[in-house]
């Protein structure tokens, strides 16, 4: 059994206070015994991709630098599997949304840089996040490899195929998503209800578990354009056929503890063997936008 | 708005009379305004798969001929675009599991050869069905372009995307699936629900409703090896947000019509532009068998 811990909180306008109460959520799921710690898309600061404010480019972190540092302790210090998601400064005017995994002795087991980057109102993100460039591949760690992929990867089958093809035994998604006051009660649990099914589909087109790390609370926009975005919570684990395991609630900061056994996707794709019926002779138009 | 209507039914050893019912059915569903009826897989026959047996293919057609023409003056008499689901026939020792769909004139208006084939306990297509060879292109209807994908497809999200990118704007699965005496009520519980949440995830990802038509009742295993399939109906429609529109029960025959909005999917997909963002630089992988 792997004991992971799910940690989703809200946020302030103060990165120290946000980085504390991270690493306080941190060591209290390690002193329960998590052995795998998942943290939020973009932990350390707002969500501030709801306007395009160069300013912001300020918040981003080299890689490694003072920030995989601090994050590299944590996880030594607790002996854990750290999931972590940053703001990367690769070189000036260009950054990356990514994802970096430390191991239990505070190295880097590796990094991914979010494929899939949205632009819709509200969620600017590509003015900030130059598109990954690091494939979809999975990060090994002593625990076994990691899928993780970040937020807007999560609506796309094709990223969650790759990395179980890749050898993934579980998919991480570190997200930030909400609800913004244009959205009627209907619409609202549309959009939970679309989020959560998605990703619990990708548990079961490829036989193994998915964890889902959301922000909640609501955070303003600073252009005033709309009332912010209120971030859903609900973070959650699905097991290999897509079972719910544990969801966060909507509202408050949660560390979710959840047992997982490994062991147990094995089982599930001898009796669902999708992977071995896949037409890979009929698949090539994948790699095109649109047939028309 | 089309009026769609999904005929679910328990099927008997005599074929004249499964069809009878079919028919019956059509005729009330397009009564009452349905302009597209879809039938479950395999309609015509108990579920034949549950052992090999060579004298199975006896019950194999040849495309077109007679069950075409018998679904051909339905499809006619009613006015109604049809989707139904056939063992064909294409020459000695090669047959398909294929899908037919006629138009209001009760012409073919094309057809979809099964592409990813179980192999299963109580599910042994692999002995009768020669995998489809007419790739992922959705039939083009006086309704619309339709996306049929049939059954054990519906586990493969590259499937449903290949059709939406060629522009289907509904995605359709004729269906036989159900429970065998081994599973428990929380084993027969995560199936159905793994069922119904991955079919809505293509709606989702896709941003186009689903429909699904399966099979209810029990039908006996010949081999005797197991106690037979207990199909578990729940045929349903979805919108495209995954949202679900209507569900039909377990166990009776049912005639499930549907209002489905067409022209919201442009509308959901603007919000969620999903197509906008695939990573097409980086799906060459997906080609491949397992990345090890």
């Amino acid at each position: 059994m792997l004991k992971v811990a799910l940690v989703q909180q809200s946020n302030s306008p103060d990165n120290q206070i946000n980085r504390m109460k991270l690493s306080a959520s941190t060591e209290q799921c390690a002193a329960e015994g998590a052995q795998l710690v998942v943290l939020q898309e973009l932990h350390d600061s707002l969500y501030f991709c709801q306007t395009e404010d160069p300013s912001n480019f300020d918040l981003a972190m080299s890689i490694p630098g003072e920030s995989t540092d601090f994050y590299g302790k944590l996880a030594k210090r607790c002996g854990i599997v750290l999931v972590c998601s940053l703001f990367e400064k690769r070189a000036a005017g260009l950054y990356h949304n990514t994802a970096v995994v430390f191991d239990t002795d505070g190295t880097v087991a590796g990094t991914y840089r979010k494929m899939h980057i949205p632009d819709d109102p509200n969620y600017y993100e590509k003015f900030y996040f130059t598109p990954g460039d690091l494939g979809f591949k999975p990060v090994e760690t002593s625990l076994g490899k990691l899928g993780i992929l970040v937020c807007w990867d999560q609506w796309y089958p094709e990223a969650a195929r790759l990395m179980a093809l890749a050898g993934a035994q579980l998919l991480i998604y570190p997200t930030a998503i909400g609800w913004t006051s244009n959205d009627g009660e209907p619409e609202r649990k549309r959009q939970l209800d679309a989020w959560m099914t998605i990703q619990r589909s990708h548990a079961i087109a490829n036989g193994i578990p998915v964890l889902s790390v959301n922000r909640t609370g609501t955070e303003p926009d600073d252009s005033s354009n709309s009332q912010g975005i209120e971030f859903w919570g609900h973070s959650f684990a699905a097991g290999p056929q897509g079972e719910l395991l544990a969801v966060a609630p909507q509202r408050e900061d949660s560390c979710l503890l959840v047992d997982l056994d490994l062991d147990h996707s094995e089982n599930v794709r001898r009796w669902w063997p999708f992977l071995r019926d896949r037409r890979i002779d009929a698949y090539h138009d994948l790699n095109k936008r649109y047939l028309d």
